[in-house]
């Protein structure tokens, strides 16, 4: 199998919720079942929470930028694609496409996998919920993020140093903890799961979108984060859970799980991290 | 009319496909039609995006915190209401009931009440175009909002005011840019609405959220901001079509609408804006 290329071993069943929605016209009917991820190929960045509902959903799919170039790969490709969108243009990657439907901006992507992969509580209050989760874990990436960068996202982060390190110290004295300890609350209260999941008695987009943000905070401030945690049995109980799920244990295992680098978003500069 | 209860001249007619959907069970029965917003009562905020989206579709609202303190109103009863949410808790404000619904998350609202006030495209597709450009509007906030706090969310402007300049000065000369021209060329292809709107052929929720975006980087940031829409004509005729719309007429120059102050988002600091 190549690494770009990955289709699930059975193909993916359709939910039932996904089919009674078509058959009334809200979703339009799909000339593919391939799902194409438009990302930078060299880093997980915010693709990696994409790729992560697709590997769980069980979807096939194809990561176009990491194709060989003479195969429609590559980052001229990927530019050349971002530019040629227009209702509306994406402002930046990720983007999928399903057919004809072409959605930009992560926690959007993860709204419609959540439906279509069945990833997500299928009444209209629950997926609600699972996206209001989803929000809060994009405001807690976009923070992470801006600890290496907090003056300007154009700039190298040797230029920011100075300041990265004071930002830093706020973010693992004082944000991460509150948000960590907030979606360890999260989890206590929902009894639907007994704790084991945020939303819902089953694993959603956000359950996965959490293992990746926990993993993520665990490889750039290592210290930090056993210390935040040591209060949060239940976010490292769902941090395994996620990692043992088959689908997801086979897609760490495999070279399609692209390593934690300094170009993404969660990066290890040691002197970010607490003492 | 008390200055937090709003209720529309006529009810609000409910669209037709709302009726549908609940007809399915995919929309819960409403206990009741009036919405309570939870949001600070001394600043525009992330609230303004819903209190617009509310204006414009005629909702028969309660800004709660904004009633007296003997009615339910004021800030320790606004914490107290939120302490109180379990399934899921909010992380912050604002938080938006309907009946038994509680939704947070700005544009997570704002997805609830463009099905509701009919104020986003009906299809998928659309919908999620729409909230697409919702998602892109709320990290466009984010910025503006990092200029000023740069380095901790938690310290006073004054303790980071180096910092600030610093962030500002990128996000004049190339981030607001770099978002004002991408909603330009997003008007500028939606050959649904030749241009009037952002996505299909009425206003919907983006539209309303990028009114107040531009309101408040004209406050914030006065030279920056015209220096910038010199290029931008279908921006500033999508910021007059919609102060000019009825409602939004009678909101603006109501007392319901705060003023913008240098307690939220936007905010006038001189040093901060272009030279």
């Amino acid at each position: 199998m190549s690494k770009a290329i990955h289709s699930a071993t059975a193909a993916p069943k359709e939910p039932q919720a996904v089919t009674a929605r078509r058959s009334r016209g809200w979703v339009p009917a799909m000339t593919s079942d391939t799902y194409k991820l438009y990302y930078w190929p060299m880093l997980q960045g915010r693709g990696e929470f994409v790729r992560l509902a697709l590997e769980e959903g069980g979807a096939a799919y194809v990561d176009v930028a990491r194709l060989p170039e003479d195969k429609g790969g590559g980052i001229e490709a990927l530019l050349a694609f971002l530019g040629a969108q227009e209702q509306p243009p994406p402002f930046a990657p990720p983007v999928l496409t399903l057919g004809d439907l072409v959605v930009a901006q992560t926690a959007n992507i993860l709204l419609l996998l959540g439906r279509r992969l069945h990833l997500a509580p299928e009444d209209e209050a629950g997926e609600l919920a699972c996206h209001q989760l989803q929000l809060t874990l994009a405001d807690l990436v976009s923070e992470a993020h801006d600890t290496h960068h907090p003056v300007a996202s154009g700039l190298y982060y040797e230029d920011q140093k100075a300041e990265a390190k004071t930002r830093a110290k706020d973010f693992t004295a004082r944000r991460m903890p509150k948000f960590l300890s907030y979606f360890e609350r999260t989890l206590e209260h929902n009894s639907a799961s007994a704790g084991a999941y945020l939303v819902g008695s089953d694993r959603s987009v956000a359950d996965l979108s959490l293992f990746q943000v926990l993993e993520g905070l665990a490889y750039a401030f290592p210290r930090g984060f056993e210390q935040t945690t040591g209060d949060c049995p239940r976010l490292l109980a769902l941090r395994r859970r996620i990692a043992e799920r088959p689908r997801v244990a086979a897609y760490l295992a495999s070279s399609r799980r692209l390593p934690f680098n300094e170009d993404g978003i969660f990066r290890r500069y040691p002197e970010l991290d607490i003492g």
